[in-house]
């Protein structure tokens, strides 16, 4: 198997939310601020409700979402709109980590 | 936008290598073993090397691997080649946030 394919630029965010915190509200605002963007290519999003703490760490949540280009990554997280979610989400959270990347797809989705 | 479509099983590893680690070689290995499962469906990775510490926490590397139902990614954890493998990478880190759900898709890749 070869190096694999290089793809899109992937934002992945793991987080442990603040307890007390209504996730639901928080991922409908996610999936608000998505809609209105073209520019990210796919959204998606789960809860791990069933890890051990020694493999979660005590996170939970992980939210995915792709782009094309470096460039409309960088134009989404500029955006007023992506700007203003970002403080309700950051108020959310306990602790979070957020890596993005140029995606390397080895084996690709049927 | 609906709570979206209840997708396959997401398993989701981030982690940061010890130093003088060969990922390379760490990656290879994982691409030879997801090739030996048609139960993997998909596989992916990337290396985040801009992302600032406050964003990042020091992981650098981001693997996904999905799988159509629970009872697969059991079957792939318990396999003696899996936990052959999983000696040599747990080796190679330094930290570690593993996730494991059912990922729900808001935006579905084109």
């Amino acid at each position: 198997m070869g190096a694999g394919a290089m793809g899109e630029i992937k934002h992945l965010v793991t987080v442990k939310f603040k307890e007390g915190v209504v996730v639901e509200d928080i991922v409908k605002g996610m999936e608000k601020l998505v809609s209105e963007f073209d520019l990210v290519k796919s959204f998606e999003w789960g809860q791990d409700s069933e890890g051990p703490e020694m493999l979660t760490q005590g996170f939970t949540h992980s939210f995915s979402m792709t782009f094309d280009k470096k460039e409309d990554y960088a134009e989404f997280q500029s955006h007023p709109n992506h700007v203003e979610y970002s403080a309700t989400f950051s108020a959310a959270i306990e602790k979070i980590v957020v890596l993005c990347f140029p995606s390397v797809c080895v084996k690709p989705s049927a």
